[in-house]
């Protein structure tokens, strides 16, 4: 039986709304006030809100949606339910940030922040760890020796006035709403959901108080979106709730069926970053960090164009100067200093013990590397967790010795798997060799992983006043 | 992000089935397997699923459903989560119950489950307490001092044995999933969904172990289900529910736009069901309880018909033998002997210190009483609860002086509310005055409140097997 709605009893009670009228609300399809929510959102973050409540509420919204200014709302509460990082009135406009949906061999991040940092941006980048089959940003850091993604928004400041960027873990401080949320979306099958998607995202960009931000949202196989269509509606939310909270934000569409890069695992992607940071690195992984970069530095006003932008970024891999950021922002974060100030690509970062490469078994042209079946079956060797907090083995990784596009013949190989404990299995070869599709095809040149930029919907005034405050080199 | 779906972490684990992924099956409209169901079920009763995934699986299956198979998994694995009554291999075949689904005035239960025992049935009938705008049988007798609704399984049996009817709690030990969901339902906004009533109403009268029910499925304004055809589907499920668990079942579809009865609250039920018991009250509690139980005694095959039914029914009314079983079933539930023995409509139960007539505002037929205003109205009066636990004044109720269908000139008065503390608010006398449907048209005679009977789909093989174990008075 549905409890009484009779108003006398709620005023009685002193309180103006009751979780299970909201709950019934959504469930009924119909659109939740902004009350409702900061009333949903308040008792979630004080305790007030039993938890089956809340796994109800998700499920319904993630069956039932949530227009724009719900999705708003919902953002600015869960805002509101923590602080907001304070930076010298000077950094304004050239604090800048990025997101990415995740993908499989996505380590952007990596030298990106540093790249921006030394185009003169402050990066105060807060990432997260891995879940399911694509890794986290900070376990990738994690595989080297004394990384410590722990760092107080005071130390943040002290790292970003010294070094420029920072690539840190989410405090306890900021947003603790959204980590009631996302923790209970991971276990009520509700990940999947447009407005919590954009509320989780844009919270956490808000509350850094960056000056512009972009996104990449990934679509393919290996997204969380799998069509281009649906990836456009949610770069669309985010960059519509990104607007409306008044940070300039535009989003990337690209694709995600196959790794970017070639390094999959988080000792392997490091030093697939590395090479990166020394100008050279596999073509995709730099021009995603160049086209990113570009676009930010033109939106927050550090560059003329997003071409000038791109060429900015493109110098600072090139003359060694976005890894000395890096290299500082390690040695910042606990990176012992004669590790950190001699890192490259060719340091003895700790590999695996076992090494299997894997052949390809027809010839012909490679249509496709899939990267879900490499990421599934690299998180069942230990380089990934199925749940929060399991341990992960940084060694554990694949490396792709071919191309989409090129010609192979039968017993070329293809990959190579480093593993350790658990072995690769059998059943795990088979399923490896689904993630290379050969057809009978002329050689080609894959598409750019970039497929649409939806730009920043900010007013142009706006655009400017921000772009008046940095300064263009 | 979705965690990894690679069979061997699922192994590794020893787990047969994610609670997340039997939440994501049902969130994508997908029937559950017996074993999803099992598994989510024991996980539930066992303390091993979160509160936040029993909830979202609730708002999943109330927004996307269950089939009649996944609804009669459910059913059963409610039952096999606790233990099933026991009792003397004699009264197979004469075991029965009844179960509404809510009413306003809904007093049936207590001249009934008497009357039932005086037929030579045996009613272990297991009741629960009022939430909402619906009152509890065993809120209604709890107004007789010292009324016990705790009895022990040994102590049903006992008082079966010697009076031939009880009505009790819920045990902890039996159908202990159902405590945990229900709870839940109630504050998940899930309540109204048809396989989570089905589950819930069935599982508990077969872990009851009876030989044969009829439910009492309500439609109407002040009912769970709004409309006739609503409450009939309801009604079949249930019917399907019970007799694939092996229980011949009917259902009554009845109406509940308006008061069963004169009396409204605790207290004046128990004096309104009292007088029914003495061969008196009023005409439509009297037809419900004979039709009930007329149709029952027929189900267990201790009636040739429906109508040699309810003339055993209508006779243990008249002559006193139901009251007399009612008043043994008092005693051996704990009300002291001299007030039990002695219990009729004119006995002195506490009534309210305030009382207070409203009256017509305009001459004309009575169209319509509608039982909602009312019983909202006594519940914010503290005749009911909004909340488990919450206490409640037992001699808060309402008495209607006028029925439907018949002339009544402005000024009569038409209800007599019996109030406490609170005092009755202008407010809510307006509000109540919504609750008489005054129009210009001939007097009419209601149509009887029972609009449908779904029959037992037992095989006629079944129902007579049940039957020849009976005996046929």
């Amino acid at each position: 039986m549905e409890l009484p709605s009779f108003p006398e009893q709620k005023d009685g009670l002193n309180l103006p709304f009751r979780i299970a009228d909201i709950i019934a609300k959504k469930r009924d399809g119909l659109p939740l006030t902004a009350e409702e929510i900061k009333h949903v959102v308040q008792a979630a973050t004080r305790g007030h809100a039993q938890d089956s409540q809340l796994g109800a509420l998700l499920m319904a919204v993630r069956l039932r949606g949530m227009d724009p200014e719900e999705t708003l709302a919902l953002t600015k509460e869960f805002v509101a339910s923590g602080c907001v990082l304070q930076w010298p009135k000077e950094w304004s406009g050239i604090l800048v940030d990025k997101h990415s949906t995740g993908g499989v061999g996505d380590k952007v991040s990596l030298p990106l922040a540093p790249a921006l940092a030394a185009c003169g941006c402050k990066v105060p980048m807060i990432s997260g760890r891995g879940l399911a089959h694509t890794g986290g940003t900070l376990d990738k850091l994690e595989s080297i020796p004394g990384f410590s993604p722990e760092q107080s928004p005071a130390q943040m400041l002290e790292i970003l006035r010294s070094v420029g960027c920072c690539i840190v873990g989410q405090s306890k401080d900021l947003v603790p709403a959204d980590k009631i949320f996302y923790e209970m979306r991971d276990v009520t099958a509700t990940v999947d959901s447009l407005p919590l998607i954009t509320a989780s995202v844009i919270s956490k960009k808000v509350a850094e108080n960056v000056s512009a931000l972009i996104l990449d949202v990934k679509f393919g196989e290996a997204a969380q979106s799998p069509t281009l269509e649906e990836a456009r509606i949610l770069a669309n939310s985010l960059v519509s709730a990104g607007v409306s909270l008044g940070i300039p934000t535009s989003a990337l569409v690209s694709n995600m069926d196959s790794p970017i890069g070639r390094c999959v695992g988080n000792t392997l992607e490091v030093i697939e970053a590395l090479e990166c940071m020394e100008g050279a690195g596999p073509d995709d992984l730099r021009e995603l960090v160049m086209h990113t970069g570009g676009h930010l530095l033109w939106l927050c006003g550090q560059a003329s164009s997003e071409t000038h932008g791109s060429e900015k970024i493109a110098r600072a891999l090139a003359d060694g100067s976005a890894l000395q950021c890096f290299r500082g922002m390690l040695e910042a974060q606990g990176v012992p200093s004669e590790i950190a100030r001699t890192l490259s690509s060719t340091s003895n970062l700790r590999t695996a013990s076992h090494q299997e490469l894997l052949r390809v078994e027809k010839s012909g042209t490679v249509k496709l590397i899939r990267a879900k079946p490499i990421a599934e079956t690299l998180n069942a060797l230990g380089a990934g967790r199925s749940r929060a907090n399991d341990p992960i083995n940084h060694s554990v990784g694949a490396e792709l010795l071919v191309s989409m596009g090129q010609h192979v013949e039968q017993g070329d190989p293809w990959i190579r798997i480093h593993y350790e404990n658990p072995q690769l299995q059998d059943e795990q070869r088979k399923y490896l060799q689904e993630a290379i599709c050969i057809a009978e095809m002329p050689c080609f040149i894959p598409l750019p992983l970039i497929r649409e930029i939806i730009p920043s919907q900010c007013e142009k005034e706006d655009v400017l006043a921000v772009r008046r405050e940095g300064e263009i080199n």
